[in-house]
């Protein structure tokens, strides 16, 4: 499988800033100011506190370095990476306040990274075996996609679209407004470029049929049971993408991936996933 | 119980509107485009899926007139109101592509404070009558601290400082470098202005006696026993807020709160409360 | 043929002001705030002084509303129109002053965008019959490309990717790096979503060979003879879309539109087409 | 003559940013992040395929810094130099992916500029003797103002006013405003500060005369006959600068600039003005 | 005298937004949220306390706008009056909690801004009679210079340049790597456009007399005694513009004024003069 | 007494790169790029022309370093120094061009900032033994609190509150709003956080009376005579921070801080200090 690849500093840089900024305020991190003398050095370590897959470990560390040009900062792990309770994900040697004072603010982007991305894991290796594959929504946390999707990449699983700018996803509204599928696939075919997949959304087999009339990329097979989707999966017969999706947990995953859907699509992977326990472990500064 | 303050919009416009903008990226809404009328317009209800305690309703409800300053919404609910399932939160009417592609911004938004709300409110029932209050911390969710505190807010809870330079919280780790809880408690007293708040983080009741010798106005007693906490909020005595922090969890919150401490702070509210599920239910456009 | 869609102006609103901002400078209009009364207010006409199709009037009349909140405007032609010259687009009533002022950066738009849709319209226009369409390429003015790109819809063409994050096209480079086109293919296959097109980019009739034993949407036949093209065609026959590229000019599109290949790539169209001639002719103040 | 002098990074390198922010989204580049290895150098150079006067040189290849601080950029050329067909420019080693990541940002800046230094060269060449100087107008390209007018120097043109904020200029409506050359210039005098410059913009020999009798420091002579060009020279003799203006082309120049006009102010330059072929040719990555 | 021209609101709303929103903070006003009930209209006053030239009222007013939409705001002065104190200069009608929020805001902008205005008009008054203007210099408040050249014309003052880009002034160090005052007009006749004035600092009436062999457009007197001034005015005889500066204040403003220099630029305008003392006068909200 | 400690450049840098790209414009600075040879280098001492404290010594000499990455600035002073008339604070060497456009940016905020904390050192000192400390309020430059507020502790002052959010005051209008001191203590009370300080203002000592029945931690006597600060120090006695505000002067300071108040609180210091001299010696370039 393909190696996870980073993204870019230019697309999250200013994003890491903007969050430490916003803990910082106008007044700066007045406690560790009046408690550690400015030119106080320290090594801190970045700990999992539990069983984890990692996310999001340079673009948390990028806080120690806003703050402290000169930070040394020591990998023993990268994105992708799963990573034992107690393990030491990287240390950083720096100036102790600059330590201090972006703990929180990478510490934060970690833990819920490296959280979605463990819940990615889970859903993956549950799935293994079934030829299917995990993917997200657009069901993201406000302001985050960008690094979600990233995260998602990082557990394991893949990136349905980015937004609505990027692929076409056909669902139950515009396909009333339209007037039926077939109208529906036709108006969007019209007027896109070459260059952009069509996906339909069907709640029936019914709906199904009128769509595999049309080339259309994908399926998206919505909130169907069991039955249906290994129906669904045979009617589309490797003419499309088939995608199951619809409220699917990690406890669901499993039967729905045994149906021979190519994807199964969850909203759960970002909106509802727990963070992992991450934490800073700081010498004494000297 | 104070009702409920809404932000000035001032200070979540940008935020609403740069959500809305990565998802219809250089290209916007490809599909309503194709599909539906430019004129078109239609009624769509916001609607609660499940249980829940509302927050974010008018913040969220911001993506639709963002794309249609036309757009008219009727509220039938209010941040801090609790709902059932199959509530309807909100009304808009307007342009029907204009409502459509805002719907999964204004939903993000509202499914994620609504579920810290509604997890707030959980805890704050678990332990009525206990005289203890339930407070945020600084564990948030990168980019959403100011949203996320006033949804604990709207779930009865009170937050915690707001960042690094509204209060002082004097960590393990600065009493470290201080050399002792007395040197730093002195430090911070001798350069911090006459309105911020000093809270010391203790890990020991000998910590705790030593701050106590010291004009705090609160004392963080972290990861105690229960026993610990008991005789932590006898040795205190009043004379500073006694707060309580460390996992705490549901399950976990109400016997703390019987120690007697006067806060429970937990991360967990906004770390990893899940999103509670709302919906959109749109007429067909006309 | 669908009707062009506008841009929701959240999309660029913020470029219309930043551009009227950079022209008022620190000081303002200095000339027409010493000459023209506060209060004085005109009607004033935009008119294309040649035949054009016309593309961005909306987004041009921004100008005139973000100076002046009750500027009234009467749209006399839309996006896509075909005028000829001296035909009025659209009247402004308002304030003397923000009118005067806003002019510049109101035709500068104009007659970008429309030069733009007028150089495709052109191009369009030359092939009609062939079958083919008309596509844009990533070759775009620094900072304007999501309004050329609708620039070029305007005229009647049609869109290719809108960045390196939408669409996959696999360029010589890359090939050469992976070490041949299947390797190339291969690794793409096995890392992007499954709503991403894949596109190939040939300098042979050999390379075509090995890329079309491979399941890709679309094949860039890049700078090929015309006999080259159409034997290209012959041999894609349907199983990907055929797109010609490299260095089109209205001059040469129509023999290669006659190969038989889906689309034209041209460049042409957004870093080269000149400007069209629009004025804002002004009444007299009152 | 005088030589080019660069633009301070701090002017446009958050544009540059912002240009390779909307090719990279919130993916990425998703073809070379699948193909090229994460370690992968290579060697490219910046290539003009065609005669050209370079202008952006040192702009376009920020971009390759922006995404790999570590690259190593050795220049050829710099701007305002005259390269002939096949000149490398520049040459970039550095991270692969960097470098074709960044490629087309690059290439659409050092394309545009160059196109209008290598038009402001032709036009001025076709002048040389006269005593006349070419110059532009505020007829730019939205957003890019600053940038071009830096390519006309770099064509050896010089500037204009940069926008409404630092010179005057009364044009045709100000007069009719006003009730007439005379109360225009006044107003203006009375209300701008002593480091501003005042033009006025006359249609008629008339019109210069009454704008003769105030001391103005320059007038345009907007669409004039050859022969009234002259004789407005002839009127001014020497006591204002004289600028010939009003769809002034590469064809018309000479004639015009031989009337003895000091200026000669195109809006061609800037918005019509096509790009030059620039390339960039990498060896293999290794 | 020409009426004083306000700015158009696109160049100060942002300044203002970002000013009012340092004040609300993450949390917002915690005070007035707790104790003012969401509903509760007022009226307030804006008066001046002490008498004053008023500057920057609208800007001021709009932070009441910003919080609340559908504040009535009534005028009873404009910038540019002079105001008795106690004077009433708007009185806002709405939201009783954005009157409270947005007050501070809104009176630092008008006491700082009237401040200037107050002072200019003051050593305006003091040189009467003489023919000389009041100018100021880019001795500006960090971040405020386009507001504070704003508040000099309000006081009956005019501007100097606004930057380093919209004059030349060529200064004493210029002078000294040029190596010679004649080498340093000659560079910069030789590059910069024809619409841009260049003036020449002089320390002594010998460079006077060298600058006088060229053709600027005025020569800054710097630092020198009464009767240098006199002296200089004499060799200057009316073919350039005579400034005089160097730590002019109102005390010695006359005396120069008197030596017949047709400009005094005062930094102390803008660096150094008091605030005026404005207030809100709140009724009891309802 | 504790160290002034420098604020982390992420929260100042955006700010100076703002204010030297408003005094470059578009166009840049003219006169020197048109002197000043490309790689001329210098050696620049910023000098302190008059006796002072300094403040901002480091963020004003950035605004070089942000015009030439490579500058090297030998600092002679620390903020928080008090200097003599003619002292040398630093040296700067670097690009001839950088420094001299650079100057004005770097000079007009040392001077700003140093103003204030020289003020805030000559009121210190006039306390000295009295027990009080100074302080600063809300009456901020506009834009500039953050720094302004970092100078007043450079002068040996402290800080209130940082604005609306950060801690409660209440105010006149509060009062009279909630019906009386004591409703809205509690009003407040029952909303904010247990980290938040509550100030409230009283105008008589009769106010003061009502709010001592409440737990508040600190009361502002406003605008009171010296025999009522001294007799509301007396009710007080020790049970909240006694603060005295409204119009304290330089001149006043002394006997108001010999009343026994805790706290002097000037909106003097901020909104009405001047400008201290500062000045850039350059050496001749080489």
């Amino acid at each position: 499988m393909s190696a996870l690849e980073p993204l870019p500093a230019l697309l999250w840089r200013d994003m890491v800033a903007r969050d430490l900024l916003l803990d910082l305020g106008q007044a700066g991190d007045i406690t560790t100011d009046s408690v550690v003398p400015r030119d106080a050095t320290t090594v801190a370590s970045v700990v999992a506190r539990s069983p984890s897959r990692v996310a999001g470990l340079e673009i948390a560390c990028a806080a120690f370095t806003m703050l402290d040009d000169d930070a040394r900062i020591v990998y023993q792990a990268v994105d992708g990476d799963d990573v034992s309770a107690g393990s030491v994900l990287a240390t950083v040697e720096g100036s102790a306040r600059a330590i201090l004072s972006a703990e929180r603010t990478a510490l934060n982007l970690l833990g819920h990274l490296s959280g979605i991305a463990t819940a990615t894991r889970g859903v993956v290796r549950q799935i293994v075996g079934t030829g299917a594959r995990i993917c997200d929504t657009r069901k993201t946390t406000p302001g985050l996609r960008s690094l979600e999707k990233y995260a998602v990449r990082a557990g394991g699983g893949s990136n349905h679209r980015y937004g609505l700018h990027d692929a076409v996803l056909i669902k139950d509204n515009h396909i009333a407004v339209a007037g039926g599928v077939s109208p529906a696939i036709e108006a969007v075919r019209a007027s896109v470029g070459h260059m952009i997949k069509i996906e339909v959304e069907v709640d029936t087999l019914a709906q199904l049929e009128e769509a595999m009339t049309h080339p259309v990329e994908a399926i998206l097979l919505d909130n169907m049971t069991l039955d249906e989707l290994a129906e669904g999966v045979a009617m589309i017969d490797g003419q499309a993408i088939a995608e199951a999706s619809g409220g699917i947990t990690p406890d669901t995953a499993r039967a729905i991936a045994e149906t021979g859907v190519d994807v199964l699509s969850m909203g759960w992977l970002t909106h509802s996933a727990p963070s992992v326990d991450v934490a800073l472990d700081i010498e004494l500064p000297r």
